[in-house]
């Protein structure tokens, strides 16, 4: 299913590949799915992103979009004729792309720490990494999602990491949901949307994947 | 001179506010400049930007945005009646995108390493900032801006480390122009803008500046 001139390069754990794929069912849009071995990576690929050489990309047209975030922003504005993804006020999309980043800058670092590191640096980066999550949980604070009623962007950005939770926590040995329950809540509430649900793995698929990383690559 | 309901907190060298204050100056934007004191940060910029704690902030009618990209695109889209900064195509917008953050993903870091290190570190460093600049070299190639013959958002987040070069030069004992001569061409004619050239301190200015610093913290 998908039409022809939308062609996705993504690799299922992907919580960057996960924003593309909730912003085009957001969107409605069908795509072309192509799963790429990221140990050996494709011509295509390579074309395709030669900068970064990383998923996802967005074919659109044959003409590629790189890096997550700009994709999503790509899709939102592309297909605008369908629900917004965006705040239309500046200040509030301003708000939006600051939250986004911060998840960009932060997260992904932190949240590695959590299932890398060993002993005492190991706790240090669990402390790093809830800090961090209580930040962005302070933000959505009482409202729906992080820009309020209207889930967005920077719950885009965010929530696809929630599929990682169960992988963090068993192999950190900590909860979460302990730290940070109004943050689970939310992710929770993201999850009653087809979108999010149909697109974030298993957590258990993503655990055994990364046990096995983990044995093959000695990590 | 200035509106006072815009107002930047800023620190002269930072390439990051200079992306601000030029993207204001292209808008025809009066505002009231605050110098702030990194090492000694007011209650105004803390309360501004909690998060980062750091400049620039630009405070519209008292409510604050961070982020020098975010900023840009936040003046862009208020101030939409002015020449745009962004391209009006998505495409274009997203490759505008990829490029500004290109520059925030890798110019910063890779530049630092060209003053900050020593030994066989440096000549690293200097390789991979050679390297880095050649990459946005190449997509400029033989067109006037990044994005064609209209100066704007992935030209205004690399101009600004443009005031740098001198000191990377003069303290890694390099020479930029030798290496990426078409980078040096774009970035003269970007200092034929006004907004530019008003906007980007001494060279000599910041190098002074630079060697103050580096003997007062002994880096």
């Amino acid at each position: 299913m998908g039409d022809a001139d939308v062609v996705l390069l993504d690799f299922w754990p992907s919580m960057f590949g996960m924003r593309v794929r909730i912003a085009l069912a957001e969107k409605g849009i069908g795509y072309v799915y192509k799963e790429q071995d990221l140990l050996n990576k494709t011509p295509l690929l390579l074309e395709m992103n030669p900068i970064h050489k990383k998923i996802p990309v967005l074919l659109h047209n044959g003409k590629p979009i790189n890096e997550s975030c700009i994709i999503v922003q790509y899709i939102d504005e592309t297909w605008s004729d369908k629900s917004s993804l965006m705040p239309s006020d500046p200040f509030l999309r301003a708000q939006a792309r600051f939250w986004a980043d911060y998840v960009d800058k932060k997260v992904y670092d932190a949240s590695k720490k959590t299932w890398t590191l060993k002993g005492e640096e190991q706790e240090k980066g669990k402390k790093e990494f809830i800090e961090i999550l209580k930040v962005l949980e302070g933000q959505i604070g009482e409202k729906s999602y992080f820009m309020g009623e209207s889930f967005g962007y920077a719950d885009i950005a965010l929530v696809t990491f929630y599929s990682w939770f169960y992988t963090y926590e068993t192999l950190g040995n900590f909860s979460i949901e302990k730290e940070c329950p109004k943050l689970i809540a939310w992710a929770k509430r993201c999850m009653q949307r087809e979108s999010v649900s149909k697109t974030l793995p298993d957590p258990k698929k993503i655990y055994d994947f990364v046990v096995e990383m983990r044995s093959k690559f000695g990590l």
